[in-house]
């Protein structure tokens, strides 16, 4: 028997989500220790003392951080659905676009919703030659991991579950319907898959968390781009 | 049989290294295309459109990019010994420690050998504390990998065959003896690991290449620290 599994993660946390869905789709129940980000818990620090971030996974004594790592760890570690492919063509594909969507994708689509100005139109920019990349990837494809959600679609998830929320609250729409229609769908079916309906963060929950915090996110990533 | 396996890459670029070796380590022949970073080929830009950087891997028709992504491929594509280790959990603290490599380490360790005055001095602070972790997490194993290179020594060869030509070129010292003793010791030993003799840079050839290029990357890195 699987000794108990665990995440410290938070709820707002994409990165966090990640997790959460591996483990859904898989089968393995877990329990979620919600983290005070702004006073992070002795049990965060000792289990992620190298970058002190969430999400964490415990299982057991054994404690694996950075989100892709431990997605992977699932896929190796619990029976269920494969969560990567199977040859290792496919495997690497999915490993580039999970890391291109964290090295290249991320940060301008995050700064893009939350900055303004001449500073925001190189985000938007930017976000958009990578949004390009990303839906030529899918085009045809119902997932990225082909008929059911995978790997690369959990990377993706800010596109999915996340994505009315951050629009609202900003104002701010880069993942434009008409300049990307696969991913539009994409992002429509990934947030009604009936498997991950249980881990998908409360809407309302997150446009409240975001509201509260827009002036603070304005300010940090504005700042961002004066480095 | 295996089709053909060629590299598009560059003696200079540690990361085309990485690639190199572990196709050394599994005993799979291969052809280096030596690219012209200056003015890259139409066979580079075709076969990695994404990031148009080497290295590129070239197995038959099938071209994997990101050399990371290309080591896990050819540990799960070709036989001899295994680069990653086989249990889950150790698997995962080699991607964690990789990854931490590119994502932590890399980016300031050469910003500190490349730049000058009171922005190196930040650089230097952020390279020894990460090398502190790695130092840690080395401790008491001969190689990342165990008693022989893995996926992790190859993600660390910066400090392997292209340290003592960086620092030659640069006259900085961030890897102290005195504060490193065992990723000093590690380099050493990496550099005498027969294994990889075949495919180590010539020392030569880096220090002439880095003396030719010195007033440019200089002015490069310095720039990257005004943004």
């Amino acid at each position: 028997m699987s000794p108990p599994v665990k995440i410290i993660g938070h709820f707002a946390s994409t990165y966090t989500y990640r997790v959460e869905a591996a483990l859904r789709l898989k089968g393995v129940p877990y329990e979620l220790i919600e983290e005070d980000l702004s006073n992070k818990s002795e049990l965060l620090l000792a289990n992620n003392p190298v970058h002190k971030k969430v999400p964490v996974l415990l299982h057991g004594d054994r404690a694996i951080c950075e989100s892709l790592v431990i997605v992977q760890y699932v896929d190796e570690t619990f029976d269920g659905p494969p969560l990567l492919p199977a040859d290792p063509y496919d495997r690497a594909m999915a490993r580039f676009w999970a890391d291109f969507i964290d090295s290249k994708l991320l940060k301008p689509f995050w700064l893009a919703h939350w900055t303004e100005g001449d500073g925001q139109k190189a985000q938007v920019e930017e976000a958009k030659q990578n949004l390009a990349l990303l839906e030529v990837h899918l085009n045809g494809k119902r997932f990225f991991g082909g008929d059911t959600v995978g790997y690369v679609d959990l990377a993706a998830c800010v596109l999915g579950p996340w994505l009315s929320a951050v629009e609202e609250v900003t104002g701010v729409v880069v993942l434009d319907e008409n300049e990307y229609p696969a991913l539009r769908r994409w992002s429509k079916e990934y947030n009604s898959y009936v498997a991950l309906k249980q881990c998908a963060p409360d809407r309302d929950q997150l446009v409240a968390f975001y509201t509260e915090k827009k002036e603070m996110y304005k300010m940090f990533a504005n700042a961002l781009l004066q480095q």
